[in-house]
């Protein structure tokens, strides 16, 4: 949607308002014994109700057969297309943690590792030190200091963290500096572009000066850096769309793809009750709101089948709340598939219903992935989910003459 | 189709007749109270049957969520994509009321107005002028002189008009004279490409001399330009294609449109039953045919229900007629959905059939919205029904060794 060639003719504003729920790796999978998906499996009254008067159809992240990450996924569902703008893993690492990037500022994703007296290395993980010994080592790396640049350390979990370079013309096209194999010492970091060199330097010298500060520590006394990512820039979905969008999610993660795309971020609590809360709170502010669900994501990563059921039950049990607040467009969709029988994200084609009063009953009687099938919107990119909303909530007008 | 890269190399000439019959805005809508929609209200025992014995599916004319103008909606019917061929408003206001276009001709649409002796707007649509005082108003204008252009003006409807300049290096890449405010005078046009200069000073002249003319008129004494368009330049349809094609419409627009493309405009009456009449006449003189049938979107975009399911049952009653011509390939398509219920163009996918003796029964024992789903051809691109009329009439052959 966001790059479709004449939207600035088109986009109208209107008062009408569009909710999106999105349910982390909704699509699910049966396979073997298992008979049904978890979606047929739940009790979702609600929710197959709200089917039965909708446009349905199955949404594709990215390309037929690929598995998209997070970030793909949730671009496509803002009406991004996924193969266009992309999210590096530094800046997505360091939005997951809650880490503000802004435009210019360089991410990598940080291990500690263990290096023996000569330099080479022993563990490129640290013996995978736990977070309280790992945490006070990230706390000391930001005492590091390249002159001109903003050195910014934050723990993640174990022995993982990320760095955040603020400074001029830091650029990602520099090589990585883990070595893949123990027993030599890190790599430099090399230029992959001319105008990288400078970045290069600077971050061979943030190293430097890196294991000298933590040289005592007695595992977690080297670093390596993977992942560089400069901080994506993306047309804003607002100004895009005519749109006043807020966010709602409570995993940082999901808070910060939001706003790498413009949205506001509202303050909201861990559980979806409080998310919801906050939905209802912000109402009347905003004309398109995010609100994004977790668990099913959770469970299905987890491979626990039943409670990605419950999960998606739990789900159901907010629609009537949701549909009090009189939406003139409602979405019901999923960033990818997590079939808790594989225990990770898949390509698997992903549930979707748009209901709005220009929404009918399509004969699906309930929200799966095999019923699905039948709607009238088929099996379509997911890059188009923002279109139907904008058509159906009356924000676009006729194209050509 | 058209851009098909390897067209030239598959195309082939054959025999067979392709007969494309475009009920304009024939897609429906149920919603609240409306529980079917136009087409699965309406008897329709021919076209069920023939849908029977066909492919189907449902066709997107331009992009999910995008509503299409007429113009992009028959581009993509016959073809081309419509994101890429664009025509403009003036150039399909002219075609709308039969004025030809030649390639070079610059079309714009204008209001008449009425301005004060200082020259300011008082009324930018000359109080609404009704057509029987327009009209002579219009003529006038014919003699409204510019050096080295060819200036024709004809009356559209009320107080609406075409202009066409016929010239040597007009361009459409210049502003429009309306500022969309009273009590300021009608805007100069400006060039808004360097080499549009010289039409700028043109049309500036024609304004001028224009106003002169009609300077006595007590209420249409001023008029307003917009809308600028050169005549659009599009790839031969039979010329790719390797058809004679004859297009049967009753509307100048769609003669316009047919026209462009370089069908041949086969001279027809006001009814349907003349234009079958002209399908059967010139039979054997082409082997694809655009016949039009305007009927089912007027009555959609007057908002009449009941009058739309009507335009559908005698589009249905021609039918048997039209499989007595025995063409190897027929299509029943629409450019676009016009739902009663909107009682305007819409982005909903449009229902399409195909029969050739290359079709068979895909289960879909009736011609509507939601069974249409289950065909064979699912929800798909409008720009490929040409691709699909091809094949089954076997003038394509295979593609790549």
């Amino acid at each position: 949607m966001i790059d479709f060639p004449y939207l600035k003719e088109i986009v109208q504003t209107t008062e009408s308002k569009i909710l999106m729920v999105v349910a982390d790796g909704l699509g699910g999978l049966a396979s073997g014994n298992i008979r049904q998906s978890e979606l047929e499996a739940a009790r979702i009254p609600n929710i197959n109700r709200l089917a039965q008067h909708s446009a349905c159809g199955l949404s594709t992240p990215v390309a037929p057969g690929i598995t998209p990450g997070s970030g793909p996924g949730h671009l496509a569902l803002f009406g991004y297309d996924p193969l266009k703008y992309l999210i590096g893993r530094g800046a997505l690492e360091a939005m997951g943690i809650g880490l503000e990037l802004k435009a210019g500022d360089l991410a990598a994703r940080g291990n500690f590792a263990t290096i023996d007296s000569k330099g080479n290395l022993i563990d490129r993980r640290a013996g995978r030190i736990p977070s309280d010994q790992a945490a006070p080592i990230a706390k000391r790396l930001n005492k590091v200091s390249v002159p001109g640049i903003e050195v910014t350390v934050e723990h993640v979990l174990d022995y993982r963290f990320v760095l955040r370079l603020r400074g001029e013309n830091l650029s990602d096209k520099i090589s990585e500096t883990d070595p893949q194999i123990t027993g030599v010492p890190p790599l430099k970091v090399e230029a992959m572009e001319s105008n990288a060199s400078a970045t290069a330097q600077a971050v061979n010298m943030f190293t430097a000066n890196a294991f000298k500060e933590i040289a005592d520590e007695s595992i977690a006394n080297a670093l390596l850096l993977r992942g560089w990512a400069n901080a994506p820039s993306l047309p804003s979905f607002g100004d895009s769309l005519g749109l006043n969008p807020a966010a709602i999610a409570a995993y940082p993660m999901y808070r910060g793809l939001a706003s790498i795309v413009g949205m506001k971020v509202i303050k909201t609590g861990p559980d979806f009750s409080s998310q919801v809360q906050t939905l209802n709170d912000c109402w009347d502010a905003h004309d398109y709101f995010f609100l994004h669900y977790k668990f099913t994501d959770s469970a299905g990563e987890d491979g626990d089948y039943s409670k990605k059921v419950t999960a998606i039950e739990t789900l159901d049990s907010y629609i009537p709340e949701l549909l009090e607040l009189n939406p003139d467009v409602l979405i019901l969709a999923g960033d990818h598939s997590t079939p808790a029988i594989m225990g990770a994200h898949s390509w698997h084609p992903v549930p979707f219903l748009i209901h709005s009063k220009w929404t009918h009953g399509e004969g699906v009687s309930r929200f799966n992935e095999r019923e699905l099938r039948q709607g009238s919107l088929g099996v379509f990119e997911a890059k188009y989910i923002m279109s139907h909303a904008m058509a159906h909530s009356g924000k676009l007008s006729k194209f050509g003459p």
